[in-house]
C-alpha cells in the first residue's frame, strides 16, 4: 500500500471544507486591504532559492536536476519568488502589494505541526521604507485572525537593526552576527541558561553575553522596553535607527487598532537571513507552545541582491497549519459536514431518468445535490446520503411523480412532505 | 536576472484575477454536482507514479530524491493521487465523489499551449461502473464550459474496449495494443497517410490496417455510427461490451442535455495506459487547433493496481491553462483590473493618520481599499490609483475633516462630491 511521502498529508473533503474556510476568509481579508494575488512556479532555479536564504534552510531545500541539466529546487518560501518578480518585472506600479497563498517545501524533522509541505499565506508591501508599511501587513494579520476567531495574541515586534547595534555594544564581531542572533532566537525555548551555554560555544566571552542579556531579557510595557532600549543604545546609530522604526510602528499601531496586542521583544531574532529591519511574530496566547502562527519583517537588500534596482519591502505571512491546528483543538469550526444540500432518491430503476431530470433542474438553480449512481435500493441511498451528512433526501416514485412531486425528508427530524418539483429549488433555499 | 525555470511561469494580480474567476466558476460547478474537494501532495513515491503512466510520460516525470534517499516525483495527474487515496481510505463512502483543482508538472517540449507547470481541474466518480458516472461527468464538464461562456463544443467519445475489439478484429497481436493505440490517436494530427506509415513502421500489414480503418475513419450521427461499430464488430465480445456501454452514454446524454455534444470517434485513444472502458476529450470548435479542453475516462484497474481492493472509478480532466487561452482570444473575459473599490488620499502629512482611520473603517465594512503609504504629493496618489485602474478615490484634506467628509472622486468621469465618513461605505457599496 501507498503511502504520502513523509512529511506530506492528503486532504479529504471534510479536511479541505476547514482549509477552504480559512484561506478564503484571509484571501478577502487580503483583497479588503488592497492585496493583488501573485502566483509563481513551485520550483526555481537554485542558484536564486540559495542566495540569502541561511546555511539551516538551504540544508532543507528539495534539490533536483530537470532533464538538460538545469538546477532546480522547490521554493522554501514565498518572498524569494516575489524578490525575483519585483527584479525581473521594473514597471510594476508602486507600492505593490500582493497576496500569494501556495505551498512550500522544506525537509525538516517531521513533527506534529511540522511537515515538510505545508502552505503559507504572504502579504508583501514592495516599494516603501515607511513603517506604515509595517502597521498595514501587522493589522491585516491580527484582522485575519481575529476574523477566523482568535481573540488573544500577541505580536512580538524586534528590528534587526537593533540587534545590530547590540552587537556594537557588546563589543561582538561582524562575523559572529547570525550565529549571535540565531542563539538569541531560542530563549524563549531553552531559555536563559540554555542560550548563554550557546553563546559560549560560539565564541562569547561572560562580558559580551551579559552586555546582551542587559538588552534581551528587557520586558513590560511597550513604550517603557522602548524607552531603556534608547538609554542602553544611545550613540549607537544603527540601533538607534531601528528604536525609532519601532517608536514609529507603536505610533502607528494606534489608527490600526494593533496597541493591546504589540509587546517589544529584543530575543526575537527569526530564522532567515534576508531581513534587514523590523521583524514580528504573531503567537496565539491559546496555544503559545505550537509557536507562531505568522511571522514576517522588512527585506530591503533581497530585491538588489536577486538583480533589481534597491527596493525596500516588508511582509508578513501566515501559517495555515498551525491556525487550522489550534482551530480544530478549541472548536473554532462551525462548518457543516457538506457542501451537498439534497439527494435525489429515485425508488425504482422506472423512475431513475426522472430522478436525474430533477437533479439537474435543482443543479441549473445553484443547488448543490446529488443522486444515485449505482441503482441502488432506497435505504442504501438513505444510509449513503445519512454517511455524507446531506441534510435533505427528496424522494421519487411513480406516485410522487404523477402528482410531479417529490416527498422531501428532512434528515434531522425525519420528518417528511410533499413539494412540488417545480418548487423544489424555492424550498431548498428557504 | 532570474527568470522563472522554462516551461513555467508568474502569474501577475491581473492574470491572477482571470485564474480565480475560472477556477471558482469551476469550483462552483463541481460542488453542485456533488463533488468533494481532495488536496494531495506535490510529490509521490517514484513507485507509485510509473506504475501505470506509459512510457512517454515516464520520461516526462520531474524525479529526485529527498535527503535520506527517497525516491520522489512530482506528480503528472491527479488520477493517480486519487488512487492511492482510495486505496488507502477503504473505508469512504462510495460512490465517492472527488473533484481536485491542483497544479501538475510534466517535462514536455515548450511550445505556445504547452508548459512544464500547468493545473488540472478533476472530477472523478468512484465506486460505481454504471454508465450514469460518465454522463454525471461529462454534463458537469459541460457545464463548466457554459458557465464560462463556450457555446461550441464537442464531446469526442470512445471505449478503450472497442478498441480492444478491433485489434482482434484486426488480428493484431496484444503486445502492440498500446502502440496501436498511439498510433491511430493522432489521425487527426498527421492524417491518414501519416498513420498508416506509423502502423507499418509498428510490424503491422496492410490487410491489419485496413481492417483499423474500416472502424476508425467511420464518421456521422452518433447512433448511426454506433450501428455501423455494432456490425463491425459483431461477435467479439469486448468490443461489444464497449459499444453498449457507449450506447447507454448516448441514452443518459438526454437527461443530462448532452446529445448535441456527442460525437462518437473510433480513432480516440489517449495518451494514458491506465484507462479501461469509455474514454471522452472535450475540444472548443473556436479553437480545435489548440487540442482537448478536457479529456479523461474510465479507469477500473487503477486502484488495484496501487494496493486498494478491485474498484471502477470515472472521470475527466479540464485543462485551465488552454480554457484561459481561448477566453482570452475569443475576449470572453468581463472582470474588473482590481478588486479594489477606493484609494483614500490624504492631501497632506497632517491627515495622514485620519486617512489611515477612514481606510480602516471601510475594510471593517468589508470595502476593499488601499491608502498612500509613502507620504506622496495627492497628484501622484492619483496617478497610482489610476494605474491599478481602481474606480474611486475619496481625498480628505484639513476641510473635508472638518465637516467629517471626504471628496469621492469617480476616476471615470473626473466627477467630484462629498462625502460623510459615515456613509461612505453605503454610498461605494451602491
Amino acid at each position: 500500500m501507498f503511502q504520502p511521502p513523509k512529511g506530506t498529508g492528503d486532504f479529504l473533503p471534510e479536511d479541505m471544507a476547514r482549509r477552504q474556510f480559512v484561506l478564503e476568509t484571509i484571501r478577502k481579508k487580503f483583497e479588503s486591504y488592497g492585496f493583488g494575488c501573485l502566483e509563481t512556479p513551485a520550483f526555481e532555479q537554485w542558484e536564486l532559492l540559495q542566495a540569502k536564504c541561511g546555511a539551516d534552510i538551504k540544508e532543507q531545500i528539495f534539490r533536483f536536476k530537470d532533464k538538460a541539466g538545469r538546477e532546480l529546487g522547490l521554493r522554501f518560501d514565498l518572498t524569494v519568488p516575489l524578490a525575483r518578480v519585483i527584479a525581473a518585472n521594473p514597471t510594476l506600479s508602486k507600492p505593490f502589494k500582493r497576496y500569494q497563498i501556495q505551498p512550500v517545501w522544506r525537509y525538516e524533522e517531521v513533527t506534529a505541526g511540522r511537515k515538510r509541505e505545508f502552505w503559507q499565506c504572504d502579504i508583501d508591501i514592495v516599494g516603501t521604507a515607511d513603517m506604515t508599511a509595517e502597521a498595514e501587513c501587522l493589522a491585516c494579520a491580527v484582522d485575519c485572525l481575529k476574523e477566523l476567531g482568535f481573540k488573544d495574541f500577541v505580536i512580538k515586534l524586534n528590528n534587526r537593526k537593533i540587534l545590530e547595534g547590540l552587537l556594537v555594544l557588546a563589543d561582538i564581531p561582524k562575523e559572529l552576527d547570525l550565529d549571535t542572533f540565531r542563539a538569541i532566537d531560542k530563549l524563549a525555548k531553552i531559555t536563559e541558561a540554555g542560550v548563554r551555554d550557546e553563546l559560549k560555544s560560539r565564541g562569547l566571552n561572560e562580558k559580551q553575553i551579559n552586555k546582551l542579556f542587559d538588552l534581551i531579557t528587557l520586558k513590560g510595557d511597550c513604550q517603557e522596553v522602548l524607552d531603556k532600549g534608547k538609554k542602553l543604545l544611545k550613540g549607537i546609530a544603527i540601533g538607534e535607527e531601528g528604536l525609532a522604526e519601532l517608536q514609529d510602528i507603536f505610533e502607528l499601531g494606534k489608527p490600526y487598532g494593533l496597541t493591546s496586542f504589540l509587546s517589544i521583544d529584543f530575543s526575537l531574532a527569526r530564522g532567515l537571513d534576508y531581513y534587514t529591519g523590523p521583524i514580528f511574530e504573531i503567537t496565539a496566547k491559546a496555544k503559545a507552545t505550537i509557536g507562531a502562527v505568522a511571522g514576517g519583517g522588512r527585506f530591503d537588500d533581497l530585491i538588489q541582491l536577486v538583480g533589481g534596482p534597491p527596493t525596500p519591502a516588508t511582509g508578513i505571512s501566515l501559517g495555515i497549519e498551525r491556525i487550522i491546528e489550534i482551530m480544530q483543538e478549541q472548536q473554532m469550526f462551525k462548518l457543516p459536514k457538506t457542501t451537498i444540500k439534497t439527494f435525489v432518491a429515485p425508488v425504482s430503476d422506472e423512475v431513475r431518468i426522472d430522478a436525474l431530470n430533477v437533479c439537474q433542474q435543482l443543479r441549473v438553480k445553484g443547488i448543490a445535490c446529488d443522486t444515485d449512481l449505482m441503482s441502488r435500493k432506497l435505504s442504501k441511498q438513505l444510509e449513503y446520503a445519512s454517511s455524507l451528512g446531506i441534510p435533505y433526501v427528496a424522494i421519487l416514485g411513480p406516485t410522487e411523480l404523477k402528482k410531479n412531486s417529490v416527498k422531501l425528508r428532512d434528515m434531522r427530524t425525519g420528518k417528511e412532505k410533499l413539494v412540488k418539483i417545480s418548487e423544489l429549488a424555492k424550498e431548498l433555499k428557504s
